[in-house]
């Protein structure tokens, strides 16, 4: 079993059994985080840190220590951005009400937001997290298809509602997927086939398999770069011959843009558009609000009709003026600092500096990725397997000397690097740095 | 079939079909929120308002017109609080991050929190919103029972995701609820049985009712005041039978706190404390952050442990540093506003007010609630019979008058009474006047 299908939530935790080996009040910190979160907490890294504050790329401990944040895609605009942190501070200040009364803010930021994408896609129900987008979405796509079936990616995670968990293989420890989830491997070239014709061949095999059970095929939701599998972007528009295959099927298209929206892979805002394909729904979470809790969906007005007209639904929080603004104020500081662009290139520049590292180091087995959402493979140079080991001793490594990164994958053996998009070119420098020497030091 | 089988949730509905009958400017507005939101835009009054800034217990319409609020439950310490924006604004700029790090913030509040709790509900998990907590509870409770069904009454409403939509019979438009979910009506006195006893027979059957389908009860789930039921708030202790039954037959008792919780009851923090029960599992939401969305779910560490070895559960904007300030603001304005008891003392007040209006008019048929949470029947002075078009009629007429307020129960004929905790006897006092007017107006 790959730990993928294990525990991949659980990667880089750090073991609650390791408490003992603390510095005293790291262990005091640790113990009082579990008394009360018990099982639930999940704290990263052998030494896990009490953070304080955040700026920008960098956030810094207790003890004042800075870190460069390579991996937290939330803060997703850089941490406590001033433009976004007014906007809440000023609106939260103003009101924070539902959607029953009308507001400016709201339709204000619904209208820009919808106008950044494709028709016919003219609909959006705001949610508060991207767990809640997916697991609409799902809901539409059953009401709209007639067909109960969802075909999603072996390591994939989508969220944590119920429905949810159960297309996010990466989330059940102790059971397969339900019956009505078809599961592909991550898009990659094999057999002779491109990965464009590998990808639908999966696809197409999990439609007959569902079908063979009973099963129509409801959607294919995809993450446009598939992060929770290592990072798979190219080429760009591998995905449309699997979308034609699903389309034929009578199913949808589901992006999950919760982690690749909002610019991050520096071919416009959304991972679909470096696949020249437009989705039936889009979902949006984690940096929509760069922090504050928001989510939402994207869809055709007679697909958001016909689910209406079978099950009401309304959010409380969802769509609050407060988010709005939030919102609002990433899409400006986006537009203003040409962070897309800087996705691109600060990317093409992290990739090159990577695939540089790769020439000296065997145990660098790939880099992957678009704009500023990278899957660095580590493999173990006498097999060319993936090497988990060395992952989680370089995740550490880098803790030590500053730096936060974390891992992904059906083997959690790919870096997942995933700055905030202030990100420079000198701190790609420090990352790259860093890790070379961590390598030479093995 | 009952208003609450149909659509409850549309209850007091602006219908799509009347824009042409309102004033240029507001039609337009609606719109404009229409042409964005669709078919799930779903607005107040015959005459939509466009909100612009609240303040304690007022809201301030595009014109400057002022409308007291007694409808609307989440800034509930009063909209806006100084205290709440300030916690809110100044954590934004300092660090708004995940739990996977440590973070003093977060750990306080989450011990604060679980403070006000009885023991062995000693464990927290911070969710973004109320649904999210009973999506969570309802798979905490399988998991610990082993079984699958639930038991709810006719018109509850528990939240938005696939999962707990199913235990929302109110937000069923065409179907009825899934074989899992056995309904019960709302807790009242019938057949020379007592409420508890009417309660308990109630449950009984369904335990029953679940038996006969061949799944056992994973757990008994109530708004321990029974909000979107209509209110039903006594006699304190009511629920004890039930839930002994309940745990008998295996299952679990969870108490949904989103609506009654944080002080609004007027006995105690919490509304299962005003029955003298501990439940299993408590969830929470609304209230808890005043509008900023957070919400939890607090249980047993043993129950804790069992569900996270089973799946892996993670919320990215769950108990984030921003959250828990809000979250510990609202706690200690509740402590030292000394909001429980003025809850009950006004809301005392409240009831008499109203029930000293129910001795001069026919058309209302009863009074109930506890604290700042009340119901108040419109019935058909001729036959007694629930009268959903006065109660519709007094909500539009209130509008006009600059006082918002909202229906709820099984048959939509309830006034649903839940202003913020801030709410004067000077407010009741408008409230009665007004509705008085109203009533002499017919």
């Amino acid at each position: 079993m790959s730990i993928a299908q294990k525990e991949i939530l659980d990667l880089n935790r750090f073991d609650a059994a390791s408490v003992q080996g603390l510095p005293p009040a790291l262990a005091g910190q640790v113990a009082r985080r579990q008394a009360s979160f018990g099982a639930s907490s999940v704290l990263f890294f052998e030494q896990p840190i009490d953070m304080v504050r955040a700026e920008g790329a960098y956030l810094y401990d207790d003890a004042g220590r800075r870190y460069l944040d390579v991996y937290n895609n939330v803060p997703s605009v850089g941490h406590c951005h001033p433009r976004v942190v007014e906007a809440i501070a000023r609106q939260a200040g103003q009101l924070n009400i539902h959607t029953r009364y009308l507001n400016q803010v709201v339709d204000a930021y619904a209208e820009d937001l919808l106008s950044r994408f494709p028709a016919p896609l003219s609909n959006v129900v705001m949610t508060c997290t991207g767990s809640e987008s997916n697991d609409l979405a799902m809901r539409i796509a059953r009401i709209v298809t007639g067909a109960e079936g969802f075909i999603v990616t072996e390591a994939a995670y989508h969220g944590n509602t119920a429905l949810v968990t159960e297309i996010s293989p990466s989330s059940l420890r102790k059971r397969k997927p339900a019956p009505f989830v078809a599961v592909v491997p991550a898009p990659q070239a094999r057999d002779g086939l491109d990965v464009a014709e590998g990808f639908a061949a999966s696809v197409e095999n999990a439609i007959a398999e569902l079908q063979a059970r009973g099963i129509g095929t409801a959607a294919l939701i995809v993450d446009t770069i598939f992060s929770s599998d290592g990072v798979f972007a190219d080429p760009p528009g591998f995905l449309q011959m699997a979308a034609a295959l699903v389309h034929r099927a009578g199913g949808l298209l589901i992006a999950d843009e919760v982690q690749p929206g909002f610019g991050r892979t520096g071919g416009g805002l959304w991972g679909f558009e470096r696949h020249g394909i437009t989705p039936d729904i889009v979902t949006m979470g984690k940096p929509m609000g760069n922090g504050f809790p928001m989510g939402g969906v994207v869809t055709r007005p007679d697909f958001l009709k016909q689910f209406c007209e079978e099950t009401g639904y309304f959010n409380t929080f969802g769509g609050n003026p407060v988010a709005a603004a939030a919102g609002h104020a990433v899409l400006k500081v986006l537009d203003e600092e040409g962070l897309i662009d800087r996705s691109r290139a600060v990317g093409d520049y992290f990739r090159r500096s990577l695939q540089a590292l790769m020439a000296e180091h065997a145990e660098i087995g790939a880099v992957r990725g678009a704009g500023l959402f990278i899957g660095l493979d580590f493999i173990a140079p006498a097999t060319g397997h993936p090497d988990t080991a060395i992952a989680t001793w370089v995740i550490n490594q880098l803790r030590q000397k500053g730096i936060l990164i974390g891992a992904a994958g059906k083997y959690g053996a790919t870096l997942k690097i995933r700055p905030p998009l202030c990100f420079s070119k000198a701190d790609v420098d420090v990352f790259a740095g860093a890790l070379a020497d961590c390598l030479k030091a093995r």
